[in-house]
């Protein structure tokens, strides 16, 4: 039995009517069911205050293959949970449930229920194309930088030498990078379909990475200074591109004028900023508590790094100066002439979060009602490389960078067979079956509202993270990797490098510069046939509206194999992605349309598969590596 | 490959020292890692303040077949999660995680992550024995109810008459059971191993259940009134067993002399305990509104029904009356002559909840501090028929009914193959491989604490469930199910009546009265071999420590057939479940100890199974159906 003969359900609009739910609203929820499915009779089973409720499902379509059914979801609660009850007089137990991670043969939590939320929806543009992300000391110099005195922390550094992969080297190498750099370089951005920018910090530090800030009310001088910045949202704003910063929540950096003034001045409203060690539920000598020197008092630290003090935002001051103020940090900046349409947060995860005290979501909503208040579709995503589904109930972060949900399962599924390195892990990872992958991406996707889930930031690496080019060993497995990327739900987020091949064992040894000397004939550090791989495929996702908005049926999971349904009311495609020689498939007629089916997108690296139609259906051929995305309707 | 081959943790005393945590504890935690998993490495990852931790483990025992790694955890959060890491480089992947569900061969949500929590531990008395539920209309008359006369809302019924199914006599066929019947009977409980007597509501409504209180002043003067009650507590200790209540914390009766005034008087006090149509986020004719009549307002009440108007857990007025105030609902009965030992508390799934409000656990946490203040070994327990586990952090709660982690799992393994009703559900049930009632077990069991999975109300059945003896059948498949329920972690549940083998389609149908005058000799309504299999089972639990106390490994999940083992420190016990013949199977020699298995406990209506010592390890045979205890060590 085909994956497709299973019943279906998600969020998109071809079973739920798009847009924000309100109390009061009964909204009709639609759910395929194939007739091979064997199934008599579909209710929906709601939550209600606490409680569930079951209410039959109407007949909605019949059809040759497949029925759809309809019943409608009261809602009134802020999150409204559902999953449909399917009868199955006759398979064991009797009854089926199917809920964000498939149909289920025993009874299950609600933490895979389907979800309305009442949150409006998040900003489409992030959607519309791919999220670049610029670490700025690694991208481009302009002819300026050569006029730039050094700081006193920093190693100058070559552009094309290679990062240091270990402290103390890798917070201090400067190459020097800069925003008008940027600037020059929009054009490689367009060839990408490019929607929105996405800079690490540009706001001075004491490190390459600018992640300690020392100030949020300038942009780095080493960066050309808040002049640069606002040129640099002009340019990217003329070409209908977005831009975003990244603001550290969390913390400060431990030279923030904020910090200064509050260790040197316990009587200072800056002293109330931070956490100390001895007051509250802060214990001397506590967990994450930095003890910076004599005669110096210890403060809570991101893990204990006594660099970056940690801000309290149970203070009136933080919430004061990084929020709600005219110039606070994240208003500031998306006012003209700087025009930041979002941020990225810092150590999202963290934020607001010590001991006893939680207040990451009432964070993550206040940032959000801030922004959107100074601008309706300004952007919040935060970083949250772990189980982020706690933190995305809708109404706070728009999105997270999906680490858990996508690179961590592509990862898994592409590594190389050597042994790839991972991000907080101390073991190699090796290959795993789809099947594992696919268990994983469902487990986190089902968590969230299908409107959030959308939204995620789909990701192979960041700054963060050792090279996708690393981790996945050739060039062929980056042309899976990056089929998946731009062909799954979500927003295709990639960190410039990877499009030309960047390697790098660890986060701090992958921030390569970008080689531009070898941009016009290719080079050992500007892979072109990778380039175009991606060229091509963020054409692709501009061209159908399935690929950026439709829902997602699974229709193959073989150890070596997968393939997906991208499905809008309109348009049907079909991806698929084998990393090496599997059996092939025959998906059921009902897949398809009137028209023959159309190859949209074939390997450029790799094979493309031959998809047949046949008297059973659709057969799909066995080659790998391969890839092929093809309309079907 | 044998279950008791993978790598294994639980949160009892083998692996976790017992007792609550306290933040700065290091708390070391162990991992038993069979030889067979070709395990390298074992590290725990830990997530404080949002964040993980990856910390390697250090071997603490090699055995011969296994070996014991331990590492610490600091505890920092008022819940801290971990699961372990498992290196496996001859495995695809690399890594395995290990979580409460089980190996996972995929990165996973930290859903399921064991978990310390900070709350003090639940008592103990519940779990020290059975608790056994009265439904008090129908346990036993005493002679002085003959005297009482017969409220306007009864229908006087005779004893032995079989309760209607379907509404209206449902709620008004009145048996006139009392609480002196009750005390003329300890007896019979005491035969069962009960710890715990819990009454369904004792205050009077105009219901046979009482779940309509119209005070909480005092008992029903059908029941005995309050001398009943103190006479009846008395006798109950006296025996050393304790007594619990049903408080219903939602709503109170239409006719609660607070909702009369509330009615009828806007400014009175009462009026803003109660929630009103057209208030605050209520809509008029909106969710869960009724409107009792021509000229009174609308009100939000339980699913609608005007009866049980909700009360509003915003108003400082409820938590002085049913909480705080010395003679408040709660705290009233707990002092003397009454001496409740705890509540159970009805409809705690919607308690405080309604629309964007969720006040549920501040409601848990207040009544549980204040019950603890009066008596430091409370109990309170929660009755939730869904997905209880985000209601159950540790520090709330104690406990809940266990229906989805447990009655709802058995019965769909042991459901009628004739198809059996099932609470809640509008399909018929039949039934499913162990393999669904395992994955349900351990979905619910390892989203909480193991402290407080370790207090769950196991039950099989209540006055709200079709009957036992119905869903599954037969006299045998209920032995089965009782051997499941007196073996399996947490505290074992009987509603009076099942123990002698009571019938019933639904709840209202099952509120069958006691057959006192077959009890002699058996009869229709007193199944002796029904009896005889619950008596011995509450010996079984009682003579073992491994049974109420210790950790849960399963060795054997195939579709007809499961086994566990029980562990302390000290002792091991191996649970054998047939519900038909299957192929037998052989467990690892790590399960033996130095003297031979000793057979506790084996089948009344069905077979034992046998076990046999082999060079290969513990070899069981396959009869079905069959129940078999064993201590191995």
């Amino acid at each position: 039995m085909s994956l497709l003969d299973q019943p279906h359900h998600d969020g998109s609009a071809a079973y739920v009517p798009p847009g924000p739910v309100t109390p009061g609203d009964a909204v009709p929820v639609r759910v395929r069911v194939p007739h091979a499915a064997d199934v008599q009779g579909v209710w929906v089973r709601t939550v209600r205050d606490g409680e569930p409720r079951v209410t039959e499902a109407r007949l909605d379509v019949r059809g040759e293959h497949e029925d759809t059914y309809v019943a409608d979801v009261v809602v009134h609660n802020p999150v409204t949970g559902y999953r449909f009850l399917l009868g199955t007089p006759r398979a064991p137990g009797g009854y089926r449930w199917l809920d964000g991670t498939g149909v289920q043969d025993h009874d299950v939590p609600d933490a895979a229920d389907f979800r309305l939320t009442s949150a409006p929806l998040p900003p489409s543009w992030p959607g519309e194309g791919t999220v670049y992300q610029v670490f700025p000391d690694r991208f481009a110099r302009s002819a300026a930088a050569d006029e730039r005195p050094v700081p006193d922390w920093a190693v100058p550094t070559a552009w094309d030498t290679e990062p240091a992969p270990d402290a103390p080297l890798t917070s201090t190498q400067l190459y020097g990078g800069d925003l008008a750099g940027v600037a020059e370089h929009l054009d490689h951005l367009e060839s990408l379909g490019v929607s929105t920018l996405y800079l690490t910090p540009f706001f001075a530090g004491r490190s390459n990475h600018r992640y300690d800030a020392s100030t949020f009310d300038h942009v780095d001088p080493l960066l050309g200074g808040d002049e640069a910045l606002a040129a640099l949202s002009a340019a990217v704003h003329a070409r209908g591109m977005r831009l975003m910063g990244d603001i550290t929540t969390n913390h400060t950096g431990e030279g923030h004028d904020w910090f200064t003034r509050a260790e040197t001045d316990p009587a200072s409203p800056e002293h109330r900023m931070f956490l100390w060690a001895g007051q509250g539920e802060i214990a001397e000598g506590g967990v994450d508590v930095a003890y910076p020197g004599p005669g110096r008092p210890g403060y809570v630290s991101w893990l204990g790094h006594g660099s970056l003090p940690k801000l309290d935002w149970g203070s009136e001051e933080v919430w004061r100066r990084m929020v709600d103020a005219d110039d606070s940090a994240i208003a500031r900046w998306l006012q003209e002439p700087y025009g930041l349409d979002g941020w990225r947060v810092d150590v999202a995860n963290m934020t607001g979060r010590y001991g006893a005290t939680d207040r990451t979501l009432e964070v993550a909503r206040r940032l959000r009602a801030r922004l959107t208040g100074l601008r309706p579709d300004a952007a919040l995503v935060a970083e949250h490389f772990h189980d982020y589904t706690a933190d995305l109930p809708g109404d706070g972060w728009h999105a997270t960078m999906n680490y858990s949900g996508f690179a961590r399962p592509v990862w898994g599924w592409l590594a190389d067979p050597h042994g790839a390195p991972q991000y907080g892990l101390p073991v190699r990872t090796t290959p795993r079956p789809a099947g594992a992958m696919v268990a994983a991406m469902r487990a986190f996707a089902s968590r969230v509202p299908w409107q959030v889930a959308a939204a995620q930031w789909n990701l192979l690496g960041s700054h963060d993270t050792p090279r996708l080019r690393t981790v996945v060993g050739s060039a062929e497995a980056v042309e899976l990797a990056a089929t998946l990327l731009h062909t799954y739900p979500g927003t295709p987020f990639v960190f410039a490098g990877d499009e030309v091949g960047a390697t790098g064992t660890n986060g701090e040894h992958g921030r390569v510069t970008m080689a531009w000397d070898q941009a016009a004939t290719g080079g050992p550090r500007w892979d072109t046939a990778t380039l175009d791989v991606y060229q091509a495929l963020s054409r692709l996702r501009r061209g159908s509206t399935a690929l950026r908005d439709g829902g997602l049926r699974w229709a193959v999971v073989e150890d070596d194999a997968v393939a997906w349904l991208r499905e809008t009311p309109g348009e049907r495609v079909l991806v698929v992605v084998a990393r090496a020689p599997w059996s092939g498939a025959t998906l059921p007629p009902a897949v398809l349309g009137d028209d023959a089916p159309e190859l949209l997108h074939g390997g450029r690296l790799v094979d493309t598969p031959a998809l047949a139609v046949t008297a059973d259906g659709v057969r799909l051929s066995g080659e790998g590596p391969a890839v092929g995305v093809w309309r079907l309707a």
